[in-house]
Formats: structure tokens, sequence, C-alpha cells
């Protein structure tokens, strides 16, 4: 099967593009002049590129050329708390590029895509809340994608994605810092530390994905809405605790230093189903070891 | 009051512009460098504009400096079927610009919108299902707007327009036509005419805006939804014998000769509840006399 991932550079991507490799995939990414290759160097000789200049030509003529069967949708600005000058590249990044990207896979004929959401687009709810200006462009993008699953027979899975994490990971998340930081003697200004989350292990993510792609031409439903993750949520200090349990080490961490977020989630909400024929492998003890040993 | 309008330039726009002007309201109007002013020429004079050029800060200063109180959301562009080419003006004029107005919007402290949608958004259901990736792009912007409602404490109402149409109308659509075609001897080639539609004359559009101002103090409602439309469908084909009645033409018309849209509604949903404290006044027969004496 010949798979297209766009958002390959990033983490989830990268990690993504690899396990597809793994599994015998045949792969294609979309990158960017400006792309970092850095996530996907050793495996430089095994993927395709589509080099997406801006329009929709550069994407049709890559998707015809390679002759993709499922895109994998990945590719997303994130940004927590917007400011005035993120607005033109939300737009632009997260609804713009999917929606060429869909209109490109129309003309060449190709209707499978899973596509990543995020559990901010449902703050303390079931129904729509985004947490922030980032997740309301994820959720309008799935909005467009709805039109080419009910206009043009496209079908699409939404895969909605929680904390994931992993080792190799270069962004700024707190899992990450407490790895570099548990070997200085720095202390780490916090908030109070009790909002939830459901943390995700990057090779859990990476299974969904596949399980998705098998789910995709079963599936009846016209545009299922997934989630991935476990049944246990921790609270930002519960899992502090845990990584000092499972590394040995003492981080120095001021709670409640910092304040939390304007619109923090507390308690992060169970969206949808949990993703069938899934579950998470790899507990948060078990993931928060293989990121300690894997320096 | 200072109303702000968007899309002033448009049909539905230029007839609130010169209704509001009529109320006394001091009226504020977003045109482009390449807007055309035709519409317009008549009140010059009595309406402020804003130069939009395509960024936040043009807006921003436009709505500081007219001390907006209100915006009544218009602008977007209208593609029954789209190409290809089209896919970035749409998202471009219908979420781009919508969302730098909210932000420009929310950085004055501005938080009352009306804003505008379409009843193809809702194609055969209650629920979302886009007619038409134009309705996509209607629909993914007000989910864009309710962040801003969740999280910025803006007020909004949308209005679900159906199909509007009034004197001095110079869009394609059929009812213009038949005014254009009546006292000509040609013959217009169209579909079976059975497709069923609410028609809104502009007068009670632009009344419906008026009273949706009243009701966004009022509401408690989040972000309410509200057609406007009458109690009355008809099909096109009723429309046009009704016009023959009222205006004692003879319309010389090809039914059937043309083959309907791909996604043709044939029976409009009549989506949310009718706006409140508000009813159509003018019924298809006094429009269609109206349109015909409008010479």
């Amino acid at each position: 099967m010949r798979i297209l991932i766009t958002g390959a550079t990033g983490f989830v991507g990268s990690n993504l593009t690899h396990y597809f490799i793994d599994q015998g995939y045949s792969v294609t990414v979309t990158v960017r002049d400006s792309s970092s290759f850095y996530n996907l160097k050793d495996i430089n000789d095994k993927i395709d590129t589509i080099l997406y200049d801006g329009t929709i030509t550069s994407l049709k003529k890559g998707i015809k050329d390679k002759n993709i069967d499922t895109v994998l949708h990945l590719a997303s600005l994130f940004i927590a708390e917007h400011k005035t000058d993120d607005i033109d590249n939300l737009i632009t990044s997260n609804i713009l590029f999917g929606t060429q990207l869909l209109e490109a896979m129309k003309v060449c004929g190709v209707k499978k895509i899973i596509n990543t959401g995020t559990s901010w687009q449902y703050y303390h709810q079931e129904t729509y809340n985004p947490v922030s200006l980032y997740a309301a462009t994820k959720h309008a993008f799935s909005n467009i994608l709805e039109y080419y699953i009910q206009a043009e027979g496209f079908k699409a899975i939404d895969l909605i994605l929680y904390d994931t994490y992993g080792e190799n990971d270069n962004r700024g998340k707190l899992i990450n810092l407490l790895h570099q930081f548990s070997d200085s003697k720095k202390v780490l200004d916090m908030s109070k530390g009790e909002q939830r989350l459901y943390f995700v292990h990057i090779s859990d993510v990476c299974y969904a994905y596949k399980v998705a792609l098998t789910l995709l031409d079963k599936t009846n439903t016209t545009h299922p809405i997934y989630s991935v993750r476990g049944n246990i949520n921790y609270s930002l200090k519960e899992m502090v605790y845990l990584f000092e349990q499972v590394t040995g080490k003492n981080l120095k961490i001021n709670w409640g230093k910092r304040a939390y977020r304007k619109r923090e989630v507390m308690n992060p909400f169970s969206v949808g189903q949990i993703m069938p024929n899934w579950e998470s492998k790899i507990s948060l003890a078990e993931g928060l070891k293989l990121l300690h040993q894997s320096d």
C-alpha cells in the first residue's frame, strides 16, 4: 500500500514514517523547501517526497506520480495560546493546506484519508468547544473534510490525539523537560500540576494509525471520530511522581509557581469511542522507563 | 449605535447598508482597493469606510478609529460548484478574512457580531451536511467564531439565509433572469424546476438583521442559529407560474432542458428556529410584483 504522510517532519509524523517504512509500506511525505528533514535523515533513501510549493498543482502532481492510495494527514501548526500575528499562519497551515490536499486527492481519484484531530476540540464536553484557536482550526478543517465525504464519496476517519510522548521528542513538553532536567540541579517552575492528561506513548499512536488504515476500508460509518488514549489519566503531579519512582531521580519542581493557562484543561474530555481493535499497550510507567533509558 | 458591515458591496450587504443608514445608525463598511462601490455610490457621503488591505492591522485600526459597537458580517465568496482554482479564494474570503475580523474585534474589545450562514450548510438534514464547499467554508468559519464566543466572551448570532431576492439585484439568479427576460422573446433553458426554495425578500432580510441586533443583547443562548425564511416554500416552476400571474407576462421556458446540479437541493431543510420577534412580511407574490414594478 502506498501512503502519503503530511507533517512527516514533526514528532508524530516522523515516528509514523519510520513505523510504516518498517512495516513494509511504500511511504511518500510532503515537504516544503524550508522543511527540516532532521527527523527523517536516517531513512532519506527509503521515502519518496512531494515538494509542496504552496499550490494544489504541486500536490496533484505528486499524488499522481507516486500513485498514492491513502493519505495520513498529520501536518498542523500547534500554538497553545495564539497571538494576533499567528492568525494567518494558523489558517494557512491548518485549513488552507488541508483543503488543497483534499482537492488534489479528489482530482487524482484518491479518496481515503486518516485525519488527525485533537482532544482540545472538546473542552469540558462531548460536543465541540475549542480550547484554543488551534483546536478551532482543526475542527474547521474537519468540517471541510465532511464536504469531501458527503459530496465526493471520500472515506475518512478522524483520530483524536491526546498527549503524545516518546523518545527523541524535541517539542517543549513537560514530559521531555523532566527527562532533560532530571540530572541537572535546576529548579523547574510549574503550575499547581493538578490538570489531568491522557499520556499516550508514540508507539501506541503509530499502531493506532495502522489499525485505522484497516478500519477505513471496512467501516460503514461515514466519518467516525476515534479517540487514541488509554483508560487512565494522570495529573501532571502524579506523572512527575511516577517519573521519580521509575527513574529513582529526584526532581526539583516549584509547584504552583506558574499560573494555569487561561483555558487550562483540568479534566480531559473522553470524546467519542476509543478506536476499535486497538488499545494502549504501553502504560505510563513503562513509557517513562523507555524515555529514561533512551539516552 | 455604530455598526460595521462587511460585504457591503454585495446585494444583501448594500441593501443592509442603505437600510441601517435610513434607520439612523452610524454605518461603517469594509472595502478593498478593488471593491466596486457601485451599489453604495448614492450614499457615499453617509458611510464611513475601513480600507482592508489583507491585514489584521488595517481592520484593527478601522474598528478602533470608528469606535464600532457591533459587526454585521456578510462578506463571503459564493461559488455554487467550485473548481480547483477556486480553493484558495474560498478559504481566504470565507475563513481567513472572517478570522482576521474576529481577532481585530477581540483586540479592540468589540465582542458583538451577527454572522451570516447559508441554508446550504444543511443538505437534507438538521445537522451539518454541506451542499457545496462554499457552504463548508461558511460552517468552518462559524466553528472558528465559536472559539471567540467560548474563550473570549463574544456574543454572536448566526442568521441562516435562504434564497434572497429583490429589486436591483444583479446576481445571476433565476428570479432576476425572469424579470430581465420577461419582455424579450428569448427562450430560457431550465432544469425540470421541481427543486423547492424559500424565497425571502430583501426587505424582510434587512429587518431580520435589525431584530438580531436587538436580540444580541438580550439572548442567553451562547450561539443561536436562526433561520430567516417564511413558512412556505415554492418549487422553481411554481415561482415562475406566480411570476406570470402577477405580471401578466408569458415566459418562454424550456423546462427540463438543463440537468439538475450534482447536489441540487430539492427540499430545503428548515434548519433551527425561525428568528424570534420576526416574520416574513412580504409574500412571494408581493415580492415579485415589487420586482416587476421596479424598472
